[in-house]
């Protein structure tokens, strides 16, 4: 398969065998993840990489028990990280002055092209993934789990193994609801109606708006999955995280 | 080529070819990058395409002066984008609850998984790409410049094109400089030393250290490249910008 049969492949795993993947195999992942463009080639970011029963067991409640978090033989957590680049330049006596929101973007772009090579290397090597994304909410938790020191900051998880399950491909909607050409064309009220239209007839969201007892497939977002609530907390609490990794010194 | 040997082919280029790139292979580009993983499948990100040799002109001082924005057939702006998945909300009665940071952060790590399925893709297809870390400086020009409403941010650009140079591959520190097993080992100051002594010796990066007139290579990135002011500065107007698009009602 060449990288865009990969890629077109792509489906998140969420069952997994519990063959563990061999070493070599996982150099080969994490090779891949560094070959990813960095910011000024300073690689400004970090994997933990954890396999042991004990670490991963403590890691699943702060992904709200996520089954695969345990049974996965592999759980890959990207980090936005300045820690090894700032002691590098203190000891060159090169005053860093990466402890600002900036720096904190830059290291998590880092992390996050890192991050997707390592999803496509893993899946080119027939592995499953699956990224999560309470690794944002969590962060602060993960933080002691992992013992990440000031400058590092956990930005996404991804789960390794051999998948015991084959799901199809997620729907998408309509190119043209992602790409605007020269510049952004907005949407009016009836371009949103034709983007949503085909998702909102699928039997599976027909399904899951039933048993969230909610009237539509966008009130399942708001009021069940990705609630208000939750998301001014978690804000709350990763702006905390970033002020006490020291990423929030802005003057 | 598979996607491993296209992973670690990757180069950045900095100088194209005026060939155009065919609405089939760009298109190919485009689908490729709305099959990464993105968070509950809300897509919530967009990718403006400019081609237009107006609008690229116009782009060009907010990354600098980088020739390669002018000179490149296209330029690819990736952004956090809850704007359509908000109208959607609003239209079905569901309120929407993504005027966050943490909503910020989900659809920037939507972003740019699609980015480097965009930049694996492109280069499976013989392209030349280069990301421009510029775009977190200068996201509010950007912002005028593509006429990017509320809820959407410019987080990275990546140009396309055909190469016109053939750069060897970067080097890259060793990996136990960015893996650590089961939890985070942090470094002494003889890990650091030993994990930058190949860098700080080679001829390319010595010739940086005196061209720059500073006495290592350290001071080049924080007195030269990325220096305490500028990160400061931009790290003020990019938290600007995220009130101004709706990302920073966090109570």
């Amino acid at each position: 398969m060449n990288a865009i049969e990969t890629i077109m492949a792509h489906r998140s795993i969420r069952k997994y065998k519990s063959d563990p993947i061999s070493d070599n195999i996982l150099d080969e992942i994490l090779v891949a993840a560094s070959r990813a463009g960095t910011t000024g080639n300073m690689q400004v970011y970090s994997i933990v990489v954890t396999r042991d029963q004990q670490v991963k067991d403590a890691l699943l409640p702060l992904h709200f028990g996520q089954e695969m978090i345990s049974k996965a033989p592999a759980v890959l957590t990207f980090c936005a990280d300045f820690n090894r680049f700032n002691k590098w330049c203190d000891q060159r006596n090169a005053g860093p002055g990466y402890d600002n929101f900036l720096s904190f973007m830059t290291a998590s772009i880092d992390a996050l092209l890192a991050s997707q090579n390592a999803v496509i290397a893993a899946e080119a090597n027939g592995l499953g993934t699956c990224y999560l994304g309470t690794t944002t909410y969590t962060a602060g938790k993960i933080i002691e789990v992992l013992n990440l020191p000031k400058g590092v900051v956990p930005i996404t998880t991804v789960v390794l193994g051999y998948p015991d399950e084959n799901p199809g491909l997620t729907d998408r909607l309509p190119m043209r609801a992602i790409v605007h050409h020269e510049k952004y064309s907005d949407f009016s009220k009836e371009d949103i109606e034709l983007l949503y239209a085909e998702k909102e007839n699928m039997e599976v969201y027909k399904g899951f708006v039933k048993e969230s007892e909610v009237e539509n497939l966008a009130q399942v977002f708001t009021q069940k999955r990705y609630t208000k609530k939750d998301n001014v907390l978690f804000s709350k609490t990763l702006l905390d995280v970033l002020t006490q990794q020291g990423f929030m010194n802005n003057e």
